[in-house]
């Protein structure tokens, strides 16, 4: 059938993205904390509605589905984080003097790469696509209205968090059809530089402008700390285009961005190219021909796109970026510089999807972490804007970087994109774990040989985060033949040894004379300081020994006590009373909403109860996640709770994700075709009578029965299927699971 | 005789200038706020000794005589401001975990490109010189105790003051001879990147660092907002030597400076250059043949040595600078970027000073300030480390720039330096003094013709120093034969009139309806804000007509009228009761320790009266400048109270500073050789009998009797003789001055 080889060749998948999701929190839960607006995969740029003067932690995209005011749309964003940052460059068309309009989701509508709204007040249709490093704007005005245009250079997360405000900025009008400038902000990033270059499609005629509490009518340029301007243009009844291309290195960057990504393509041109450019990352997991609901599609294929919103494009086309000291940085002939890398939630699930369908962007992932190294003297922790916020514990760059050599993604990719040898990125990672800095206090993990909660906070999941990340390095040690190395840090990966009490047969806190801290309440919650555990308490951080699970097992008293203590996870209702800002999508003890519980309901497969993980991811993936704007559990956190879906829906999960053991789980598709560059790709194959035959009665890798729960990285690339067979029997005791 | 020639050829005046002048304030008196540390003529580099943690307006230096400790030498710093900023970089030679040493006057001593200073409580003799962006180090430790540095990142002026504070910095050890890394700041200048590559004679053998609270040992490399290290090193009892070059670029830029600059020189060789270079410009003004007093030499060539420590060098040695919008500026080929410019300080009688001696670098300022309005949209008010800060107000860059176009300075010099045509420098003129900027209200001052004070504050000073910047445009518009903006400027150039009250006959404010502001105090002070006078009063500002003297005597009531308003002025006691900060040096009412009177001496002479000129000229320069700490009734405020004794000794001052018509007064010196570039010099001599022949009795150009008090720019730069015959009788009646 004619329609059928179309659309295996050329699916149209954006139609799937719902950017909607994510952008809103039902009552007492969290938002995903995404953005509905225009953007490309990677790109520099996210432009998007803004719904808070400053937003704050709860609205840290900017946006938050429950309000009902768009106060304009700036450039950038970050998407899913707990923190906010970025936010640059506003912009409102508005036919009077006003900062602000009403609008309904009515008359509101995004897909990948184009966003639309009518803005009520006014009655203006706003329209917003974008290149990789260039917002573009359609405003169409009433007629008989004057077409003006609200800049504020002022707008930004909120004030004083993290010291933010504007150290400088500049709005200035170089001919009647341009406005150039730049704002210089300290915030969550300690220094931003953003410039751009506007472009509009009709002559400005006049304009005021607000700049430390004075008002001026028609200067050609402001310079200050809250400028702000209003522009008329005359459009002669046509729609006002705006290209506002972004640089983070000068004026004359910005321009040739603009040159380069827009040149004299229309919008709808440019809005096409955008939704080309999706379609071509979201078919790369092609599970449209599965006899899905519209529902589980939309699900699927937003978790995609937004896994895909980030890392970041930071170099400009000529290909300067902001180096981490501030000073300019090239990259090499052809690269592209990323950044935004919140790899505390992200090694675990964003950059394993990653090396499947991205393997070039690994490499070159990894490339931009190196980067950081060279000058930073250690890789990133949380990188943001191309430096350090050091928010979060652990260096899980290394996982990152590790995992990428491993799977043999960091040199000679065709393109010749990455080539970070082996060598190189072993010293970085060596270094980092062994360069005492902020949050990575390797002297003291040297001489006590466990993180004591009296020298340094939240010492009982650094200490389980620390041996991880130990044992990665002692693998990439090992791979680069550094065998004295090898010994160190695989001797330090078993630390977490130090901290297992063993009367309570839990990871608890220690002091510097080795004593216990007791009492200790294994329901009680940390936050980010203060308290032995990160954003989670006792029983959410048991489980992290990703490198070790046997071990753990043991720890725990055999493979049955260690099921009996998972079924307690699961089920437990008992609290210490508290709230957790963080913690959130529970099942039991288990919260989906943040990232220490993700790997944990594959454990069960791990210890010879597969049953319970395929009942429980099913359970997760079905209640915890939906097409409304509350549809995740939590703050997607750069796409790793969407990359928890993606896995989870293709039938198994990086428990440890380095290295490329997958766990197998119960897939939620019933067919898939993952691409894995250079024209190489597998299938997922599911046999299943009924939609709630949600248990995997044999799993075959190209027609191999797999005998352990487990497909490896290096099968999967060769290409080929994975059948599962299903049944709606499971193969053995299932939870009874609270709802 | 073959020494008195040797003498004239090169006669070694750097052993006349006394860095010690004007570095601490007498009991109840101000400083001059001056340092005495080493640096180069106009150096990027300012290598000096820092007794205060953090320094504040009084110590705007670093540096206060009166006090007794030593904190280290930091390598960058203001001369003469009030207030203060810069502050980088500071290194303390000890040998045990300390950060000040205590140290007294008889074991300092510095002359030009020279520091010495023994740091009595680790006995440390600790010696400084410079380059133009290279700091150059040599301590000489007790045999028997360890070598050691602290070097500490986080030191600065005040933190809090302007919102300064350590955006963030890095110290990286890079090997065992090299340190290198940066710091970012904000305060006065909005945002400044200080990049630091350090050498060392001997290796580090070990190490401490502080950052963010914590400590580490040997640790490589530290990122944070406080680090502070200490470092030993194996000297085998030789002297520690390091080299530490600045570039406000890069690292890379750094160690380019260094290796350009340093190479192989020894300490020595580079002090005895630093002296060379700073004879090379002394001598310009070469007064050594006169039969003047040592106390005499060393006021004339340290305020000289003052004056020529600013502006300051900008560029790296690769031309590189950071640009007004923070993005990398480039000079043309061979040219050099300058920064520091305190121009409602230094446009009186710096810049003129520099148009005499200083004619290609005249043109290379000029540039540099274009190059803010290139970027800015206008020209600076006061501009620091590349950037406006808007201190003080009017847009006194209009009379340097044009002024030098006037002189003929900005074009066609011989090593095609500077070469920015007048039509270039009028553009920027006319849009600096039609676009409204911060603290540049051209709408109010076109709307109403003056400033109202209920619209904007220290509204009689900015009209008058508003007037006179549009009649300085309004010269450069008649030159360029742009007529129609002539006729705008020169109608605004007299728009003072509009605030002088024509009972009171001062210059009063009024509102915005037109109303004066009534009743008036006379005598009471404004500092920066909330008054009608900027760090002065109205009998102060009464004297600001530069631009047409002869209307204000006609205002005044004529000549008489207005000398005996002077003579008021000269000798009333009246106050209003209140003490401003920045009014010293008094004379009656007149300040000399602040700018705005110091043009008033000479307006005697252009009202018929030059004996009064003659006496208070040199009752000032006698009576209110000295070898002490002390030197200065006032701050320096970057040579131009320096400026004003310079011009003073040799007989003549710019009382209007832009178009080169200087006013006679009563030279200091008896013989003066001043160097115009290109081999050009004039002579000033003095046919004194005694020292007492202060009165001029008659003046001769070239031979021709001057009958008018005034000499012409043009005159002196073709060369010739200035001479003075000098009398004990003044031509007329004296004041009677109160002491």
């Amino acid at each position: 059938m004619a329609i059928t080889t179309s659309l295996c060749a050329h699916p149209n998948v954006t139609k799937y993205v719902n950017p909607f999701i994510g952008t809103g929190a039902a009552l007492n839960s969290l938002s995903g904390n995404n953005y509905p607006g225009a953007t490309v995969p990677f790109g520099m740029v996210q432009l998007s509605p803004d719904t808070r003067e400053a937003p704050n932690w709860a609205q840290a995209s900017g946006y938050d589905y429950n309000d009902s005011i768009i106060y304009g749309f700036s450039h950038t964003r970050l998407s899913g984080t707990g923190a906010t940052d970025l936010i640059d460059i506003l912009m409102l068309p508005v036919t009077e003097l006003r900062r602000s309009s009403t609008f309904t989701h009515q008359e509101e509508e995004a897909e990948p790469g184009y966003y639309r709204v009518r803005l009520k007040d006014n009655d203006i249709i706003a329209e917003l696509t974008t290149t990789t490093r260039t917002g573009v704007h359609r405003y169409t005005y009433p007629k008989d209205k004057p077409a003006m245009l609200y800049i504020d250079l002022d707008h930004s997360a909120i004030k004083g968090d993290w010291g933010r405000h504007i150290i400088n900025s500049q709005l200035r009008v170089v001919d009647e059809y341009t406005i150039e400038g730049y704002r210089i902000i300290t915030g969550w990033a300690k220094l931003r530089k953003i410039y751009f270059t506007m472009h509009f499609s009709a002559p400005i005629t006049a304009w005021e402008v607000w700049n430390n509490g004075k008002h001026y009518t028609n200067t050609a340029v402001s310079n200050g700390t809250d400028v702000k301007g209003t522009f008329t243009f005359e459009t002669h009844g046509e729609p006002l285009i705006c290209h506002v291309a972004l640089s983070p290195i000068s004026i004359f960057n910005a321009r040739e961005n603009l040159r380069t990504e827009v040149g004299e393509k229309s919008f709808d041109q440019i809005r096409s190219e955008a939704s080309e450019m999706w379609n071509r990352e979201l078919i790369k997991i092609d599970i449209t021909n599965g006899s899905l609901t519209e529902e589980e599609l939309q699900i699927f294929y937003t978790a995609l796109y937004h896994a895909l919103l980030q890392p970041n494009t930071f170099s400009d086309v000529n290909g300067e970026f902001m180096a981490p000291d501030y000073s300019v940085g090239r990259t090499h002939e052809g690269h592209t510089q990323y950044t935004t890398f919140s790899l505390w939630d992200t090694y675990r699930a964003a950059h394993p999807l990653y090396t499947l369908i991205e393997p070039e962007l690994t490499a070159c992932f990894v490339n931009s972490m190196l980067t950081q190294y060279e000058y930073y003297g250690y890789l990133p922790i949380w990188q943001l804007w191309g430096q350090d916020n050091y928010c979060m514990i652990g260096n899980h760059a290394v996982p990152v970087i590790v995992d990428a050599v491993l799977k043999g993604l960091t040199t000679s990719t065709e393109t010749g994109k990455g080539n970070s040898s082996a060598q190189m990125c072993y010293e970085a990672v060596r270094n980092s774990l062994t360069t005492s800095h902020l949050n990575a206090p390797f002297e003291v993990w040297d001489t006590y040989g466990y993180i004591p909660e009296d020298i340094q906070t939240q010492s009982v999941s650094l200490t389980l985060e620390m041996a991880y990340d130990d044992w990665c390095a002692a693998q990439l040690a090992y791979y680069v033949g550094a065998m004295e190395d090898y010994d160190f840090f695989a001797k330090r990966s078993t630390q977490y040894r130090s901290l297992f009490h063993p009367s309570q047969k839990f990871f608890q806190p220690k002091d510097s004379q080795g004593k216990w801290i007791e009492p200790f309440d294994l329901y009680k919650y940390g936050a980010n300081g203060g308290h032995p555990f990160t954003e989670g308490n006792a029983w959410q951080y048991y489980w992290y020994v990703p490198h070790n699970v046997p071990d753990l097992i043991a720890l725990t008293g055999g493979k049955e006590e260690f099921c009996r203590r998972l079924d307690e996870f699961f089920t437990s209702t008992q609290t210490s009373g508290e709230k957790n800002d963080n913690a959130s999508g529970f099942v039991g003890l288990y919260a989906h909403g943040n990232e220490p519980s993700h790997h944990v309901a594959y454990l069960y497969a791990l210890a010879g109860q597969p049953q319970k993980t395929q009942q429980l991811v099913h359970h997760i993936a079905r209640t915890l996640y939906n097409t409304s704007s509350s549809g995740y559990a939590g703050n997607d956190d750069c796409g790793e709770m969407s990359a928890w879906y993606i896995f989870s829906a293709l039938g198994f999960y990086p428990v440890n994700p380095v290295g490329g053991e997958y766990v197998l789980g119960t897939p939620l598709v019933n067919h898939a075709v993952v691409q894995l560059g250079k024209g190489e790709e597998f299938h997922v194959e599911v046999r299943r009578k009924n939609a709630d035959h949600i248990y995997v009665k044999r799993v075959e890798w190209n027609g191999k029965h797999l005998k352990e729960p487990i497909i490896h990285h290096s099968e999967l690339v060769k290409g080929g299927t994975l059948s599962f067979i299903m049944s709606d029997k499971p193969n053995g005791e299932i939870l009874r699971i609270n709802k």
